[in-house]
């Protein structure tokens, strides 16, 4: 769990400012609920990586109901933008008859990148609970910070660090597992 | 057509420092190239507009022959992702057979989006080559520099203003008919 300054118990949202002055906190029932969902996008991660694909998992939520599910698909459907956000989102979008998905929230392992990012403002989403940082490319916090901007008309609450070792252990173990035989 | 330090008839490629010093010109065939290609992202931006969408199209070029041409879809197919670059991205990669483009060059009437820029460098796209800028949101120079960064393992060669006033102007008239009518 990623925590700025507070108890490591206590989660700190980062969301307007939240970061330098935290002013809201997550109870350990909000704590076990997004560990819980996020456990549902480690299975989906893990489902990818069976198919071939990096394990990366999303699922999205709605009143504490499961909208959508969905692993890395590149490689699957031949589509450079399937990754598991994007394909959540447009199953979540279908299911529920809206373009805008202003009520839900996103569950993902790993911090998104600039794509799947933006591809959260577009759908207006509330809130974007992650495992591990992408240090390399991530569009939230690492590379570029397109969630919380004051300049895009539409501001998501992040949540980063949920069940981060084992997000960030399975892909560790991907890419080792990988190198020296496919290059990406 | 945007010129930094150059002729006004040559425009300037933006890549790897190019801004700085400029080493590669567009030649008047280039340019005559890429303003027909950019036609028919125009046409295709229209034809968006004539289904109530934001008017703003793509086309993706291979060897000098049309991949795949959308316009937005985002009401049209309710998919917050179904912005022309994604839905002619996803078309040219089924049409190809392959989730890397390297080899493609995609016009785009109005700069892309982060969600949309972060898609170019997933589909590790050659070239992108836009009409007008979007000062507000853009993700390729005016606000994220999401193409061209050293830490993106791809970069993608820009050039921005072609048909610019046609591009600028089709938005221009979109939202002053739709202001006090629709709320996006």
């Amino acid at each position: 769990m990623t925590c700025f300054g507070a108890h490591p118990i206590v989660a700190v949202r980062l969301f307007e400012g939240c970061l330098k002055e935290p002013s809201c906190v997550n109870t350990a029932a909000e704590i076990e609920v997004d560990e819980r969902w996020m456990r549902q996008a480690l299975a989906a991660a893990s489902e990818a990586q069976a198919r071939g694909e990096v394990p990366i998992g999303t699922c999205i939520v709605s009143e504490d109901k499961l909208i959508a599910l969905a692993g890395n698909r590149t490689r699957t459907d031949c589509d450079p933008t399937a990754h598991a956000e994007i394909v959540a989102l447009r199953e979540a979008a279908g299911k529920l008859g809206n373009y805008r998905l202003t009520e839900v929230d996103v569950y993902s392992t790993i911090e998104p990148c600039a794509m799947c990012a933006g591809a959260l403002i577009q759908a207006r989403v509330r809130r974007l609970i992650y495992g591990a940082a992408d240090e390399r490319a991530g569009g939230v916090i690492s590379r570029f910070r397109i969630c919380d901007t004051d300049f895009l008309n539409h501001r998501i609450e992040v949540q980063s660090g949920v069940l981060e070792e084992e997000c960030r252990t399975l892909m560790q173990e991907f890419f080792k597992t990988r190198r020296g035989r496919i290059v990406d």
